[in-house]
């Protein structure tokens, strides 16, 4: 994935890799300068990918990177241009040096480089509320409003158009045309991920953003979080209620509609013109085709097709439940 | 309904309303100055109504208004002295109306009318924190408190003897005696009411208020939107826990107790002394009687009569919920 | 249970404090200070107990506390050396009692003993945003970050290298060390406890505290209320995900992982290495054993042992759920 917003502190050279992840460098011939992680499909000659299942074989097969972390039971997948790197837990692994790259993208500490968008080139382009802060590497459009004590941190994009209500936070988020915002959202801040380990979990990086398409609206008290590896996404001219919760690396669809206290997990794909009731919960990675609809309080527990209406727990047809619950 | 914040626009001509939602105005003959948009009860003959439904038949027999939106199929059923006006789709265009009488209902971008509480007539009043900021059309009783950089929006009238707490957002609500507000609560902002459209909604107007009566409990993090053409009312001395939804137009009754994360949909009624459990949820458009008790994560898709305890998703008679789940 | 924070307002003569509940002090011979109001385990010589329900019997046999609140039903059981108080409603006069030695312990206005954090001794001590206020009797460790308008209100101790982000209100809490907050997070405030009376219900006194153990991370909005006779515990490295509502006097244990808007109502326990998945709700006084799994969207509603994995509503072995879920 492209990334506009987390500075990538490389090229690092693979022996300082190697020795990160407490791997031997005696073997080591050339010590090339890798410049990116990236995954299997995206990863080019200098830079060092992953492959932690037999899922992702094909595209192993033909990745370009010139280095891999994998396990000994994968490795003869990779071609001869892509040198195994084996360890016991690629992901793990793969998370340190993710977190090398993009050590900014570990930590969601507050911001320190706001200031009042007083003091900013904003100061007569945006109608904005009381102590509005602005952050390093933020953009805004022309015609657009920000609310009292919103913090619009680092890293935002937010196009023409807009209106940002009070009380927002908002990093790492890309906010296209004509989206309006309401109250005490928080929106791009990492996602819920990590390695459990006793006494010290050990946090993934999230190099991914969250993006909001035109014409969106974004009710009150919300959270969304940005992606992992790769990026959350709200379709154009979706619309979401109060006190929702979106997790990182979800895609929601166009001309969507989800009610007040829904909470969509991990990774999970929204398709377009679907319409989820209040309180409704999706689980991670899952895949909800276009025109669905999820009556309020199911637990959607598998994937759904295009065109189907589901109810209850696990959410199955609605006509099914209705019958089986009179 | 009685509207004691929204600004009304009116008078319009009749020939600008048909100009305005696309109709011929050729047959017209005096060019009638409207007031307001009324339902078919309440409207007053300078008014214009809409009858979009045969429910309301009896209704629209008798109403007094001169104009009224309907269709081909219901026109018959208005007296001689209420003019049809043929439309499509009537609530769409009974919107759109709306809007043209109260333009600031659609919107709740952040209010621009505030100023600091210090520079107001309450800066001796008030027991006030940091950062409080005071809209227009604001009024504060004695002996009240407003935490840290809680922001009282325009059209906002608070009684005597009320607390409330830090970062709270409040417009368009009137808070009578005794009433005890914690923090970072929404309350006001319009409901989740829109007319879904490909590629850009169209957001119908919420001309309602909040009302929250005396002695009442409002936890943190709850948000209660306005009501679109009714009120969201909070009865008298009735609790609400944290992280509650109540969506436009709910209204519900004295003495109830409302746990945490609970949601109600739209235009609900709940009676007086009902008892509703955590995260339970409340369908749209039902009527939950008097001292009912809904149980802790129950989803509630029917009316339920006074006197009932019910359980489950759907709700049904606890006693037989938890005979059926052993 | 020690009090690090409410103050006491003791002592108190027994004649006041029979007076205040209405008693009559005719018989008293000895008008004994009173230096506290303590459960009938932890109560001495100078304490004032209470004892309402026959499962307590044990403890009441061996109580120290010179006067007990109780009933005819049960005065029995105590020792000669603590004088029973007949009451009607023994938890409603331990309610009153309490407010009197406790009265800080029933309001929680906002707070108005902030400061600027740049006005204290932590000018320079502690890395930290715009419009940071710092209550009373507030300690704050070395190499700590406040965030953006984050309300340190009265009584909280913040160990050493933490984290807390923009927006959140914090009191009378116990934070460790290692902690990381993120936004707009209430925690410390009072449960959701009262006796429900007709027109005015009487709220009871929360004098627990909530401690936030070593190396947690909290998420964004969530609310964690303080306990009302015992306190409210997060265990060492437990994260919690968003928009989650932990109850008063609830407990949980280590390494647990807590997903997004999961509730879990007053007084539950919950063990180590548990595991909850997004949206589930655990009811009132429950016991969660250690390394237990609950399914996202359960509702448990009984005790659950260790080493279980559950799912439903009411939460069930996830086979069988799953099994006859198909």
């Amino acid at each position: 994935m492209s990334n506009p917003f987390f500075k990538n502190n490389g090229p690092i050279k693979i022996s300082e890799l190697l020795k990160f992840v407490n791997l031997n460098t005696n073997n080591l011939k050339d010590d090339l300068e890798i410049n990116d992680v990236r995954d299997l499909f995206s990863a080019k000659q200098d830079h060092i990918t992953f492959f932690h299942s037999k899922k992702y074989r094909d595209f192993a097969k033909k990745t370009k990177a010139s280095y891999c972390l994998t396990t000994e039971a994968l490795k003869n997948e990779l071609p001869k241009s892509c040198k195994a790197i084996i360890v016991d837990n690629v992901l793990l692994n793969t998370s340190k040096i993710t977190a090398l790259f993009y050590p900014d993208s570990i930590n969601d500490d507050f911001d320190e480089t706001t200031t009042e968008i007083s003091d900013t080139k904003y100061k007569n382009k945006v109608n904005y509320g009381r102590n509005v802060l602005i952050g390093s590497n933020v953009s805004i459009g022309s015609n657009c409003k920000i609310g009292h004590n919103t913090i619009i941190e680092k890293n935002v994009v937010i196009g023409d158009n807009c209106s940002i209500g009070s009380n927002n936070v908002i990093r790492n988020t890309l906010i296209k045309k004509n989206v309006r915002i309401l109250d005490s959202c928080i929106i791009g801040k990492h996602g819920f991920g990590f390695f459990p380990i006793k006494n010290k979990n050990l946090r993934y990086p999230h190099i991914g953003i969250v993006i909001v398409e035109d014409n969106c609206e974004i009710g009150c008290a919300n959270t969304i979080d940005r992606g992992s590896m790769s990026n959350t996404v709200i379709g154009r001219n979706t619309y979401l209620d109060n006190q929702i919760h979106i997790a990182h690396n979800v895609k929601i669809g166009e001309n969507s509609i989800i009610a007040g206290q829904v909470g969509i997990a991990g990774s999970s794909i929204i398709g377009d013109n679907v319409k989820i009731g209040g309180q409704a919960g999706i689980s991670g990675h899952l895949k909800i085709g276009n025109n669905v609809e999820i009556a309020g309080g199911s637990g959607v527990i598998k994937d759904i097709p295009n065109d189907l209406k589901v109810m209850g727990y696990p959410a199955k047809n609605i006509r099914q439940f209705l019958r089986e619950n009179k």
